[in-house]
C-alpha cells in the first residue's frame, strides 16, 4: 500500500480537510496516475454532505481527473509511463452483463464502481476519488488525453463533458437539428459548446438575463429567458432535443412545450427532491418523451475526449488551490463559478511536502 | 341539412338524453354513414361531464363508430353505398402541416377536428359524434372495415384499438420483446390482445387479483399484481416497453423500475389530475423514457383494422341499448364492464321511429 495525501469529509457536516489514505500498489492491469488536476462536480458536494443518503465516510470526492502515468502493471498494453490520461466517474464494472458488453458500463447491471464512494473490491472499503495526489486504476477505465495544453480545463470533460455529450449523440444532435440546453452551469456550458461543435442550432434556456452574451460566446445561437412566457412561446413545438442540466426541482412543462412531435427532453441533473409532475397531455399530444441519461461509457468517453481535442474544446474553469475547496463548495451553491472549479493538485503536493 | 336523432348532454351535470341534431348533406368528398354501433370510451364521459374543461354543449359523444355507407359525394372514390366502414376520433385535419403530410393527422399542428366537441368548419359549431343515427364524414377520414361478422365488437378498435396499437408499433413490440400493459380495461384488454398477436411476451399489470384468468385468456403470458412488491421486483429491469392505460393518477416509479435500459413507458391515459412525479434517478440510471402517445393516424388506423381482421381480433364487449348509456357511465366509473360498452344503434332508430 502507498500512503497518499487527500482531502476528505469525515461526516456530512464537517468541511473537507487533509487526510492520509492508502492506495493499492499497481496490479498487473493497473495504471498508477499522478494527479495534476481534478474538477469539482456538484456530485462531489452532494456526496460529501450525504445529500443522496448513501455516503460512506471518510469520503474523498473527485471524478474529473487528469494526470500523468507514473507506473504501469506487467500486463498493461494501452498506456506507458509519461502518458497524459484521464479518469472519470467509473473505475470498474462487472464487464460481463449486456450493458458492459455493449460498452455502456455506466448502466452496468450489477452497478459500476464509482471513482469515489464505490465498493472497493480488494478490501470491501469504499473508493477514494481525485482530491488526492495519486490514484491507481485498471487500464480499461483509463482514458487517453490528446489535448497538449490547458490540461486543467480538460479535467471537467471527464464528467460534465461526457454527461452532455452522450445524450446529444444518443438523440442525434447535429446539422439540421434544433437543440435546447437548460441551464448555463458546469454541465450546461459544456452542452452548449458540444452541441454547437456537432453542428446543431443551439438554444440556451436560462433564468438569468445576464448570461446572454456569455452563452453566445460559448456557442449558443439563441438565448431564451425561461421565465419569459412570450420568449418561450416563440419556440413552442420547434425543438428536437433538450438536455436539461438543472438539478434543482423546477416546472418541466414549459420546456416540454417547446419540443417538436417525437422530441425528447433528457434530464441529466438529479434533484434530491422531485420536480413538479409533468402534465401528461404535454407528452401525449406530440408523442414527446421525458428521459434521463447517465454520464457515458468508456468508449464514448474516449470518443468525446478525441472530439474535444479535434475541435479545441475544453471547459471554462477557475483554477483553485486545494485548501479553497470548502469555499468553492459554498460558491458553487450560489452558482458563482464560470463554469467549473478545478483543483490544481500541485497545491496538495506542496502540503504533502511541508508535512 | 338532415335532422338526425342523437343522445346529448346539455350540461356537465345533466344525463344524456334524446336530442335532434342537424347533419350536413354529403358534399362532393363526403361519405354518409348509417351508424350501426358506437363504442363507449372513457373520453366520452370526461367530455360529457366537462372534466377536461373544454366541452361545448350540447355534446353528442361517440368516436368508435361502425356503420354502412348510405350515400357518397360525386368525387368520392374509395367508398360506395353498402360498404362497411368505421370512423374513429378524427373527422378532419389541416392536411398540409408536416405531421399531416406524414400521415400522423393525430398530431396535426393546427389541431385535428375531433369527431365530437371539435370545431365544425361549415358553420363554426361543434362536431357531434357517434351517439346518433347517421354521420357525414370526408372520405379521407373514413376507414374500411374488413371484418365480416361481430361488427359491434369492431367498433372499439377505432379508439381503444388504435390507441394501444400505435405505441406498440412505434416502440417496436414484436417477437423477442417483453411488453407490459398496465390496466385491464377497455384500452388494456386491447393492448394485451394486440401485443400478443404481434408476437411479444406480454405481462399484464393489474391491481385486481381477480383478473388473472381473464388476462391469460386474452393473451397475457404473465400477470403481475402491481401492489405486490415481490412480484414487481421479479420483473425489475426486464421490460422493453410498457403501455400504461390507467388514467387515474398513480405512482409511476414501480413500473419505470421494471423497464430495461433504454426502455420506454408510454402513457395513453390522460388523468385530470397529474400523476405523482416520477423519480429522476429511475430515468437517469437506465436511460429510460416516459412518453405519451395519442390514438394513431388514418393510415395506421387502417393498418390496425386490417391487422385485426387478419388475426380475428375484436374487442370484448357488452352490447347495450342507447337508453342504458347513463347507467353504463356509472358502471364504467366502477370499472364494471368487460371490457367495453357498445351501443346498438338500432335501439336509437326504434326511438326515432316511435317519435
Amino acid at each position: 500500500m502507498s500512503k497518499t495525501l487527500a482531502y476528505a469529509a469525515q461526516s456530512a457536516t464537517q468541511p473537507l480537510a487533509p487526510f492520509s489514505i492508502d492506495r493499492r500498489e499497481p496490479g498487473p492491469h493497473d495504471v498508477q496516475i499522478d494527479i495534476l488536476y481534478c474538477g469539482v462536480c456538484h456530485s462531489d458536494l452532494h456526496t460529501a454532505r450525504n445529500e443522496w443518503k448513501n455516503t460512506i465516510y471518510p469520503c474523498v470526492p473527485g471524478h474529473e481527473i487528469v494526470g500523468k502515468v507514473v507506473a504501469v502493471g506487467n500486463h498493461v498494453t494501452r498506456f506507458k509511463v509519461g502518458d497524459t490520461v484521464g479518469v472519470g466517474c467509473m473505475v470498474d464494472s462487472c464487464r460481463t452483463c449486456p450493458s458492459c458488453r455493449e460498452g455502456l458500463e455506466q448502466y452496468c447491471e450489477k452497478g459500476f464502481t464509482g471513482t469515489y464512494n464505490g465498493p472497493r473490491q480488494e478490501d470491501g472499503g469504499n473508493t477514494y476519488g481525485g482530491y488526492s495526489e495519486r490514484i491507481v486504476v485498471d487500464e480499461q477505465f483509463v482514458l487517453r488525453v490528446n489535448h497538449t495544453e490547458n490540461l486543467a480545463a480538460v479535467a471537467p470533460l471527464l464528467c460534465a463533458g461526457i454527461t452532455t455529450y452522450s445524450p446529444l449523440r444518443h438523440w442525434g444532435a447535429g446539422p439540421g437539428k434544433k437543440v435546447g440546453i437548460v441551464g448555463l452551469g458546469g454541465l450546461g456550458h459544456m452542452g452548449v459548446k458540444l452541441a454547437h461543435a456537432m453542428g446543431a442550432h443551439v438554444v440556451l434556456f436560462t433564468t438569468s438575463p445576464g448570461k446572454e452574451a456569455d452563452a453566445k460566446r460559448l456557442g449558443a445561437d439563441e438565448v431564451v429567458i425561461s421565465k419569459d412566457a412570450d420568449q418561450m412561446a416563440r419556440h413552442a413545438g420547434s425543438i428536437d432535443l433538450i438536455v436539461n442540466t438543472v438539478a434543482a426541482p423546477h416546472n418541466l412543462d414549459p420546456y416540454l412545450n417547446t419540443l417538436k412531435r417525437d422530441g425528447t427532453m433528457c434530464l441529466v441533473g438529479a434533484p434530491a427532491e422531485p420536480h413538479p409532475s409533468p402534465t401528461v397531455f404535454n407528452l401525449i399530444f406530440k408523442r414527446r418523451a421525458l428521459a434521463g441519461s447517465l454520464i457515458g461509457g468508456i468508449a464514448e468517453t474516449q470518443e468525446m475526449l478525441d472530439f474535444c481535442a479535434q475541435h479545441g474544446i475544453v471547459s471554462d474553469i477557475e483554477l483553485i488551490p486545494i485548501d479553497y475547496i470548502n469555499t468553492a463548495y459554498e460558491r458553487m451553491l450560489k452558482s458563482d463559478v464560470k463554469y467549473r472549479f478545478v483543483i490544481d493538485m500541485a497545491t496538495l503536493k506542496q502540503q504533502a511536502k511541508a508535512a
